[in-house]
C-alpha cells in the first residue's frame, strides 16, 4: 500500500505509524501534528552511511532543524550542511563536532564568517568577492579558514526550476570555467586555505545521471587545480536524491547514487594521487519520508469539485504551493473504506493556491476526520510559516511503540513574539 | 522618482522615509529591518474613509499583523477581517471592537467558530457544512451568532491565478448558484442568523471593471434573497484593490473604486428597500506602499549575471519567489549615482527561486552598500518564516523625524523555540 514505506501500515482501518495509531496521535497530540518515525530516520541515515561507507554524510539542515532530529543523526555518525549561523547553532547543539560540518550559503554575512572562523568550520565560497571577505574576517582573527569552492557545473537537473539549482543561471556558485582562477588567486590570499570543491546540481532528482556528469565534471577540474599546484582535500558531490511521493515514482537509492558516483570519484583520485574525503549533502532523502503531517478535517464542501477544508495548510507545508508538489494523502480513520470520490484537500490559508492534494480518491470525508499527508519530514516544519495568524504546530517522534513530545506547538501568544506597541499608541 | 509615493525622497545621496535617513536606520536597528511610515498609514486608511464615508472599512489582518500597525488603523477608524483565532486576538488587543470585525475563513476549527460566538464577532461562513457547524455551536452555547455567506461570484479578476479567489474553481465560497438555497436552508437552522452576503474577488486587481461586475452580481443575489424572505443586513464587497509595485503601473484609487461601487450598491439597496452596512476589505492597498524593506549586500558575484547578494530572502519577504512578484529595489546610500548596470538581488536562502529582483539597473553595487525593497508592508513579515535558519528581523515605525522599535528582532534562540529533545538522545 505505501510501496517501500514499511513504516506506515493500515491497521483496523486506521493508519499506523511503527505500530502506534495516528488517530490516537490525533486525539492525545491535538492537530496539525508532525509525526516522525525514529526507526525510518535510522534506516534512511544507515542507508546512506551503508552505501558510502568511505565518505562523509553531512545531513542538509534545511531540510529539518529539529533538534531531537538532528541528534538521531548525530548518533548515526552523520555530519551536517549548514545555511547560515542558526543552523550552525543548532548542529552544534546537537554535538556534531566542527570537522564535520560545511557552512555553506550564497549570501553570508560578516559575523557568520566570523562564527565559522571561530567554530573552525569548514566555509564553501559562493564567489571571489566571499573568498575576500573570509581571507579579511580570518585574518583579522589570527585564524586560517579552510575553505571550499561551490561550483556551479552547468549541469540540467531534470527537477522543478525553483530548485534546479546546478543551471548557468542559478545564483550559485562559481561558474565552472573560472573555478581554477578563483582557486589560484584564493591560493594566494592570506587567512584562507584552499581545500577543495563542493557543487549541489538541484533537489528531487530522480535520475542518478546527472550526478554521475556532475562529478565527472568536478574531477576534471579537481584534476586543473592539482596540475596548477593545488591541493584537494574534500569533494563534496551535494545532496538533492529524489524520493518516491507519487505511489508510482521509482526512487533511486543510496547506493544505487554510490554505484554512480563512487567508482568516478575513486578513480579519478587514483590517476591524481590524491586521497580528499568524498562529501555527501543529503537533506530530504534521510528525512521526508520519516514523516506525516496529520490533519483534521474542518468541512466538506460540494462545490465545483469536492473541497476538504483542513487545519493544515501552507503555513505548515509549502511544498504543494511553492512547486506544485504531490503529498500522497490519506483518511487515516478511513484506511479500509471503498467508497471512494474525487476529493481536493485545501488548507485554511486565504490564498487559492493553498492546496494540499488536487482531485484525489479518498473514502467519503467528513468533518472530523484524520488526514494523513506522507513525506512531510523535509522542506515541512522548517518551511513553517505563522501566516494568517495560525500558530505552529507540534511534533512528535515515535520510537518503541510510544510517542513523545519533540516541539511543543505554539498557541496565540507565538503571534506577539517581540512586538512591541509605542506607548503614545496605547492610551 | 516615486511615483505617488512622497514619504520616499533622495537626499544628500540617501533614500530617506519621511525625513529619515533609510541608510541611518539599518545602521542603528541592523539588517535585514522592516520600515513602516506611520504618517503614509494614516493617508492611505483616511483615504478609504473619505471614498467610502458611508461604508465599514475592514482592515484584512493577513496582509500585516504588526499590533503597533493595528492600532494606528484602529485609531483611524478601521475595523478588521480576521481568518483565524490567532488574527481574532490580535485585533481585539489592538482595540478594534468586535461589531466591526468579521471572521472570514474556509476552513475553520470549531474552536474558532466558538470564539467568533463567544466575542459576538460575525461570521462569514464559507459552505452549508461550516453553517451547520456554526448553527450547533452556537446554539450549544444559548447564543445566537450573526453569518453571512461568501459568495464565489465566479468574476475573473485578471490577476496571478494564485489570488485570483473568486474563480469558480477556487476554493473560497459557496457557488453563486446555491447561495438562495443555502441562505433559506440557514434561515430554519438553530443558533445562527443571515445577515448579509460577502465575496473576494482576488488581490492585487488593477482595474476597477471586475469589482463592478462582482458588485452587480451581489445586488442580483441580494435581491433574491430579499425576495425569499431574507434579512440583508450588510453586503461586503471584499478587499483586492492593487497597488503600483512597478513605477509605470497606474493603480486605481479608493475613490475610483467607491465611483464604480457604490452606485450599484445605493441603487440595489433603494430598490429593495434595504439598507444595510456596506463593507470593504482592503489589505495591500493600506499597507503595502508604507514599509520598506531594508537589506544590506552580503557579496556581489559577476556570473552569468551580475548577482547582489544580500541579507533578506524569500524568509522575510516571500512574494517574488510565490507570484514571481516584482517589488521595486534602489540602493540607499547610492540614490545620486547614474554608474548603473544591471543586477539581479538575491537572498541568502538554498532556492534557485529566492530572488528579490531580477535585471534592475543599479549603481554599481558593492559589499556593504544597503538595498531597500519597496512596498513591502503587505504580505512581508505576515508570511516571514525561520527557513535556512534565519531568524525573523525587527520592524520599525518612522514617524515625526524619528523611528521607533515594533517588533524586535529574533535570535537564534527563537529557532529552539518549543524544541524538547527527549532524555535518552541526550546522553
Ligand atoms: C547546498 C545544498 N546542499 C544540500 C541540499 C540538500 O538537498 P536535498 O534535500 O535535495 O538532498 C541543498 C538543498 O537545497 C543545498 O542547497
Ligand atoms: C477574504 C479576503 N478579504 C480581504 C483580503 C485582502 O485582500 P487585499 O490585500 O488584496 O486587499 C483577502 C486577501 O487574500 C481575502 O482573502
Amino acid at each position: 500500500m505505501f510501496g517501500t514505506k514499511d513504516h506506515l501500515r493500515a491497521e483496523g482501518g486506521h493508519l499506523t505509524i511503527d505500530g502506534v495509531d495516528v488517530v490516537d496521535l490525533a486525539e492525545v497530540f491535538g492537530t496539525p501534528l508532525y509525526v516522525t518515525s525514529e526507526r525510518r530516520l535510522r534506516e534512511n541515515a544507515r542507508a546512506y552511511r551503508e552505501a558510502f561507507a568511505e565518505a562523509d554524510v553531512y545531513f542538509a539542515v534545511k531540510a529539518n532543524g529539529n533538534l531531537a532530529i538532528l541528534r538521531i543523526l548525530a548518533e548515526e555518525g552523520l555530519g551536517a550542511d549548514v545555511f547560515s549561523a542558526g543552523e550552525l547553532s543548532l548542529v552544534r547543539m546537537a554535538g556534531i563536532p566542527g570537522e564535520k560540518i560545511l557552512f555553506n550559503g550564497n549570501s553570508k554575512r560578516t559575523e557568520e564568517l566570523e562564527m565559522a572562523v571561530e567554530a573552525k568550520v569548514r566555509v564553501s565560497a559562493d564567489s571571489l568577492d566571499e573568498v575576500s571577505a573570509l581571507s579579511e574576517v580570518a585574518s583579522e582573527m589570527g585564524e586560517v579558514a579552510e575553505v571550499a569552492f561551490r561550483v556551479n557545473p552547468d549541469v540540467s537537473a531534470k527537477t522543478h526550476p525553483k530548485i534546479a539549482t546546478g543551471l548557468k543561471t542559478s545564483k550559485f556558485g562559481i561558474p565552472w570555467q573560472e573555478i581554477v582562477e578563483v582557486y589560484r588567486i584564493a591560493m594566494g590570499l592570506e587567512g584562507v586555505k584552499p581545500v577543495g570543491l563542493h557543487c549541489h546540481i538541484g533537489s528531487q532528482i530522480l535520475d542518478v545521471s546527472p550526478f554521475v556528469d556532475a562529478a565527472a565534471k568536478m574531477m576534471d577540474l579537481a584534476a586543473q587545480i592539482v596540475e596548477a599546484g593545488g591541493e584537494i582535500e574534500m569533494m563534496d558531490f551535494g545532496g538533492g536524491l529524489g524520493i518516491a511521493y507519487t505511489p508510482d515514482t521509482l526512487a533511486p537509492t543510496p547506493s544505487e547514487l554510490a554505484a554512480g558516483i563512487t567508482p568516478i570519484f575513486q578513480e579519478g583520485c587514483r590517476r591524481l594521487g590524491i586521497s580528499p574525503r568524498m562529501i555527501l549533502e543529503p537533506g530530504r532523502s534521510i528525512v521526508a519520508d520519516s514523516t506525516l503531517l496529520v490533519t483534521s478535517v474542518n468541512v466538506v464542501k460540494r462545490a465545483h469539485v469536492n473541497f476538504v477544508g483542513v487545519d493544515a495548510g501552507f503555513n505548515l507545508l509549502a511544498r504543494p504551493m511553492l512547486y506544485d508538489a504531490y503529498h500522497h494523502a490519506v483518511v487515516a480513520n478511513k484506511m479500509d473504506r471503498e467508497d471512494e470520490e474525487k476529493y481536493t484537500v485545501v488548507g485554511p490559508i486565504c490564498e487559492s493556491g493553498d492546496v494540499l492534494a488536487r482531485d484525489r480518491d479518498l473514502p467519503k470525508v467528513e468533518r472530523g476526520d484524520v488526514v494523513a499527508i506522507l513525506d512531510a519530514g523535509a522542506y515541512g516544519f522548517s518551511m513553517a510559516s505563522v501566516y494568517n495568524g495560525q500558530p505552529r504546530c507540534p511534533e512528535v517522534l515515535v520510537s518503541g511503540g510510544g510517542a513523545e513530545l519533540i516541539r511543543r506547538g505554539e498557541d496565540e501568544s507565538a503571534l506577539l513574539a517581540g512586538q512591541v506597541v509605542p506607548a503614545r499608541l496605547l492610551r
